[in-house]
């Protein structure tokens, strides 16, 4: 086992509590005024919190976009509330969007643990520090979740939090199937998949793969996959890549049955792996599908021989750009 | 070479001209009324051209939204105008996403060659029928365009048309760097990138790839990709994969410097090739970036020794849909 390996071991299983302590850090807080949009402004697991975000308002009547770049769209104004999230508070995307957003005098909040944001924003939330990014998902998501409920934006039924807990308290279980996929992946490129709908979960499992594994990961969602990448498979080889669909008991029906025949289709090229999201909540429906991934890329890290942790890469390349 | 095989060729070589017909598809048609927002339904090559729209109105005040699934989102609402895409017309997701549109009082214009579609919507834009749908990219944004001209939502420079079909109209600049890129990939899985601001172009480069080429491609955009899938290049093996970078003059300069120094990081595992959009408008920036994908997906299927033409895999999966 890699030195230090066992660090990311306790903060994955550590989730749970994680999610817990990161739903009290608004403290109250709350934004006033007319929102009638709503711009998550981050990068890497700081945007999956956005993206996450928008998976759960889907049915509001305020649009949710996800920004990963310099600048803020054209249409971000006074009306327009911006959460700027960056876990180091040094991002420099996300300083440069909040800058842009600023100049467009939109509401901003910034969830951070530190750096320059937190010396150019306002409104903080204050997260804390000393964790990789990606292992911090729960301070980047939950503090957003908790400004919009206090704002009267969105409704988050104590019982659907509860039940995300429960459901994730249950570690020994993504645990279990976590270490079972990555011996299924080892030595292969996995490719996720989800509905449309989940993207964000399934992106997040890429993510991992790639941080945590060091480990190309490539994913694409139904049923947009069939109308291009299935063709794809036709010169796909079970030795290079291998395919994980992550299902959920609410997709759409005619999705589940895409999923179904796709996996028909394409076994004959590439083995295909199933995971399931757990509760009927839809916190605990993306928490769960996004559970799994922590663990199964650990493992996939240890059978790659590779500590979990650093992303010297990462550390590297921004060295370079100053 | 394959049978049928110059029947793709044709159509590409004939893409310029495409978009100059399908310019004049709306005949001065337009909406109007209040229009907030703007959400394209549509999948595969249909939906790229929501993602172009997108891009193209990066800087306006209405936002868009592209929509790959059977739902529209909850903001959807009278003041929505809502393009229904589908070649066929016959796209379910499409067709169900309509009718979810309808439901909810927006505002929405078909582009479609007949099918279902053309039965049910009001308002209409013909397309000519008989192509496969990836190859008629023209036909599927430039109605959008005029429409939203036409109805003063957005300013179309006529220089900017121009300079478009201008700098298309070279093609054989791109058919020999096409034919380069197709020789370079050869026997590897593309992955191909651009900005956050050009995502719609590689992603349209990835399409064409697993369409026409019958191949595996992916894709990601920059600068995310320094947050998370360059670690994976770690493991990534030059037998196997190969990386594309689409550039653009109007690429952030940190973007730009990001590119630099990811292909001098990522070398070391992977050929990496760069391809450069023409031309200083958007969208001729945008369609001359496309316009390469075109061709090099063409001559990658020769390589691989399929037909470019017939997509089999989506057939027998319409069928056994039913």
């Amino acid at each position: 086992m890699p030195l230090n390996s066992s660090n990311m071991l306790k903060v994955i299983e550590d989730f749970p509590h994680q999610c817990r302590t990161a739903m009290q850090l608004p403290e109250g807080m709350s934004v006033s005024g007319k929102v009638d949009k709503i711009v998550v402004c981050g990068m890497g697991g700081s945007a999956v919190g956005g993206d996450l975000l928008k998976i759960f308002m889907h049915d509001y009547k305020i649009p949710v976009f996800v920004v990963r770049d310099y600048r803020v769209p054209g249409f971000v104004d006074e009306s327009t509330l911006v959460f700027a999230v960056s876990y180091s508070g040094n991002t420099e995307e996300t300083i440069s969007a909040f800058e842009d957003a600023s100049g467009k005098k939109a509401k901003i909040v910034a969830v951070t643990s530190g750096g320059q944001l937190s010396a150019m924003a306002k409104k903080i939330i204050k997260i804390p520090s000393g964790m990789q990014p990606r292992a911090a998902l729960g301070y980047l998501f939950f503090p957003v979740l908790g400004v919009l409920a206090n704002s009267g934006i969105i409704d988050v039924k104590g019982l659907e939090i509860e039940e995300m807990l429960d459901v994730l308290s249950k570690t020994e279980d993504f645990r279990k199937e976590g270490d079972r996929l990555a011996k299924k992946i080892f030595g292969r490129t996995p490719v996720i998949y989800a509905s449309d709908m989940l993207r964000a979960v399934a992106y997040r499992w890429k993510t991992q793969f790639n941080e945590n594994s060091k480990s190309p990961a490539f994913t694409h969602v139904f049923s947009e996959m069939n109308h291009n990448e299935i063709v794809g498979y036709q010169n796909m080889d079970r030795n290079k890549f291998i395919s994980i669909f992550i299902r959920d008991m609410e997709d759409n029906e005619r999705i589940k049955k895409r999923m179904d025949i796709t996996k028909e289709i394409i076994s004959s090229r590439v083995d295909v792996q199933e995971v399931f999201t757990k509760g009927s909540g839809l916190l605990a429906r993306m928490f769960s599908g996004i559970y799994y991934a922590d663990f199964a890329s650990y493992y996939l890290a240890l059978a790659n021989k590779v500590d979990p942790t650093p992303v010297t890469v990462i550390e590297n390349l921004k060295k370079k750009l100053k």
